[in-house]
């Protein structure tokens, strides 16, 4: 009986060993394993991550598409991808729209009077120059919104829907379809304008712009965010009873299209220079803040990790793939017009990784790719557990601008990094240089730099989405 | 021997007891305790402080001096001291300056272009339509400027001077005379504007105003603050080393005096009722946000601190009197204006209280009085150490509104709070009611209410600030 007892787990053991040893499962080999050590080692002792979100952000500064800080950010992205030594450094045209804020302010004139913090949605209409006054009517959903049914008419509807902070930013996803298309409903309403409480976690005066789905229909009416706090005060006065009056100026208008770039940049691969593992980042912001969380810090944690992969002595066998991509957010013309220009090499980028959530400390990696990527995944993430950032989830889209390549079946990465505070800060006035942390930066590219060169490393691809799974993501 | 050493300590304490009997230190009696531990438990079980920030705010909103968010502040002091049922409420007129912001922008033009946050300070003179560009100067102090001599000529003067983050607030008094002195001394050095860092301890891109002094000379400059985080930039493009230039648009300007009110309400002493002890917050505020904390909170707790008393079953000897002090923000014509309508009284007057220093918890009082008052707060205070609020700090002014009583030697006191994160809110858009902590605010009451009702039942007024210390401060 003892021995039987005993040999059970033994035999358990070898078929776990056997396992593990499957083909559908390629291994790390020792040089790879010692290359992304050093990478890690490198990193995690003070890299340059954030003197590059510096250099980008005093240089060009807010940098929506087609504006002259979005040229300057392109330069800036030649000019260091050059100095930095990297291969085949280039621009590659993208067109864009052009959106440009103009003047803004709104009042409250009744019960009480009071000047608001207020700032246009991206791409709204403006109002006649001398403004749109009317009673505000309050929801809290696109779906209470259209329980009012006619009693939006002629008002202006305020969505007031709190976003809720946690360490995923799992609450934007929640809060964020009165962006996108409360002005789209409201209109058809009968509405007159919007104004949706930030999409924001912080309690400061400074209001969150972003991104509307594009009205199809010419009943366009002008939308903006209120500030947290503007946006209490107004739900407090509509409580009280009695009719609440708004008053909004915008003078934001639409300007023919652009050109701007997606920049690239290449540490050409040893062995397999045709095969292609993409490290992407947006080089544009939105115009009220400079874009050091988003996405100055991905583009500084992308081109750091690159930077360091071709310093080392020992080149993967694919290429590092640097992609500074144009708008993401104002229509993700950059990341479509690469899925559109590089759709013939598609099929031979192994993998494409998007740092885009700030500046926080990295947890792991999202990851969406075929199911036998688990396991070589999970040994990658013993080079990651050290410092924490081993967490491998399961599903996702990468990332805005890498999203495209879905329907290719590239494996789509995602940095997975702590967003509690992130939601403070985004797309707001407050997107600056003072907020970037720099060891979490540090982090950041350790885990970037450690999976890039894995995945660039590996004898064979890992497995590609399957085609079944191969869906563009709504937006 | 023995003997001799046992005596000596019983001596030693004999006599410390005689003279804590001493009668220029009047004792508490124990109705007066019985009240005040009444007041204290009635406030820590949740007071109204907060609602009252909330009615004040909400209803009157920004209220600087002059301003229709000014009278209407004034209209809800006589209301809601009248419907608490308050004696002899009144306003009495104050004649106030009224300065008027205007449209406000600035942008960095060189080296690089960058839109900055930026914001006039209180009576600064508009500059040209068109605005003004000019070549940066930082300097870090006065002292700095003026060791600079012509090199300031023709140039934008940037005080790049950072406010230490303290539990007293003490980096103020250290950072702000660049704000109120800056302008004046660099127009004698021919400069053609000045730029200020906000004299604020937080990082938004939400800048600081305040006043200035006024200068005497016709020679006056354009004066406005940046937020940290853009003088934080404007500080790194400087060290870059060439040149810098900025442009300035400000289209503030100053309007013939207005009239506006100190609002006072009294709950009349029971025995003494034409002694008077003051509570005082002021009703203004600046126009960037809406005076939650400055002073708002101040105006909730003494409020509330009166109407606490004025439920006891048993009134205090003296009458206690809430004064809510018109424009203490833009130059203390209140505080003036009470001086001086009162000069007849202020030898009845047995001790002011202030309160402006914002939500933070309260630590005690800061005191100016005759030495002998020493022993007897120290007996105070033994019913504020339950909360924490007994530390007594002689020194100071008590408040600014207060601070003319100094003449007459009235005993002054301000409430001591923590202000380890005023300076981030202070004289900024966020100063707003989502900033307010109800439960320190209750404590804040209870440290008030005691402190007020003791003074006002003590059969002895305490000593009065002797006459060779009855000096202003400066401003």
């Amino acid at each position: 009986v003892r021995r039987a007892v005993l040999f059970v787990p033994l035999a358990a053991g070898l078929l776990a060993a056997i396992l593990s040893f499957a083909p559908e499962a390629p291994r790390l080999s020792s040089e790879t394993r010692t290359a992304a050590e050093e990478l890690r080692r490198a990193a995690l002792s003070g890299s340059r991550a954030s003197d590059w979100v510096q250099s980008l952000t005093d240089r060009a500064g807010a940098r929506l598409a087609g504006s002259e800080g979005d040229r300057a950010a392109v330069a800036w992205a030649l000019e260091t991808l050059r100095a930095q030594g990297f291969a085949n450094v280039r621009a590659e045209k993208v067109t864009v729209p052009v959106w440009k804020r103009g003047v803004e302010t709104g009042e409250l004139t009744a019960p009480h009077r009071h000047t608001l913090a207020l700032t246009a949605l991206g791409g709204s209409v403006p109002t006649p120059p001398g403004g749109i006054e009317a009673e505000v009517l309050e929801v809290d959903s696109l779906e209470m919104l259209e329980a009012k049914g006619a009693a939006a008419s002629g008002k202006i509807v305020f969505f007031n829907k709190k976003m809720a902070r946690s360490r995923d930013g799992s609450g934007y996803g929640k809060a964020v379809p009165v962006r996108s298309e409360g002005a789209i409903r409201a209109a058809k309403q009968g509405a007159v304008a919007v104004v949706i409480r930030s999409i924001g976690t912080d309690n400061n005066r400074l209001p969150h712009t972003g991104a509307m789905r594009e009205n199809p229909t010419p009943d366009k009416i002008p939308a903006a965010a209120l500030s947290n706090p503007d946006a209490d005060l107004l739900a407090r006065l509509v409580r009280e009873g009695g009719p609440v009056r708004l008053r909004l100026t915008l003078g934001c208008r639409t300007l023919p299209d652009a050109e701007s770039a997606n920049v690239l940049g290449e540490v050409p691969g040893g062995a397999l220079p045709e095969e292609i593992v993409l490290l992407g980042a947006h080089l544009d912001s939105w115009d009220l803040g400079l874009g050091a969380l988003d996405d100055g810090a991905g583009c500084g944690i992308v081109l750091e990790a690159a930077r360091l992969i071709g310093r080392l002595p020992r080149r993967p066998r694919r290429t590092i793939r640097v992609v500074f991509f144009a708008n993401e957010e104002n229509g993700l013309a950059g990341g479509k017009a690469y899925a559109a220009t590089h759709a013939g090499e598609l099929g031979r980028h192994a993998a494409a990784i998007e740092a885009d959530s700030g500046t926080g400390r990295p947890f792991g990696f999202q990851w969406n790719a075929g199911t036998s990527a688990g396991p070589w995944l999970a040994e990658v993430g013993t080079l990651l557990e050290p410092f924490g950032a081993n967490e491998m989830k399961a599903g996702g889209h990468g990332g805005a601008d890498i999203s495209r390549l879905v329907t290719a079946g590239v494996p789509l990465f995602g940095l997975f990094q702590d967003a509690t505070t992130y939601f403070d800060i985004h797309h707001s006035a407050n997107d600056t240089l003072d907020k970037i942390d720099p060891e979490s930066l540090d982090r950041a590219v350790a885990a970037t730099a450690v999976l890039a060169y894995c995945l660039a490393d590996s004898p064979e691809p890992i497995e590609r989405i399957p085609a079944a799974k191969r869906r563009l993501p709504r937006w």
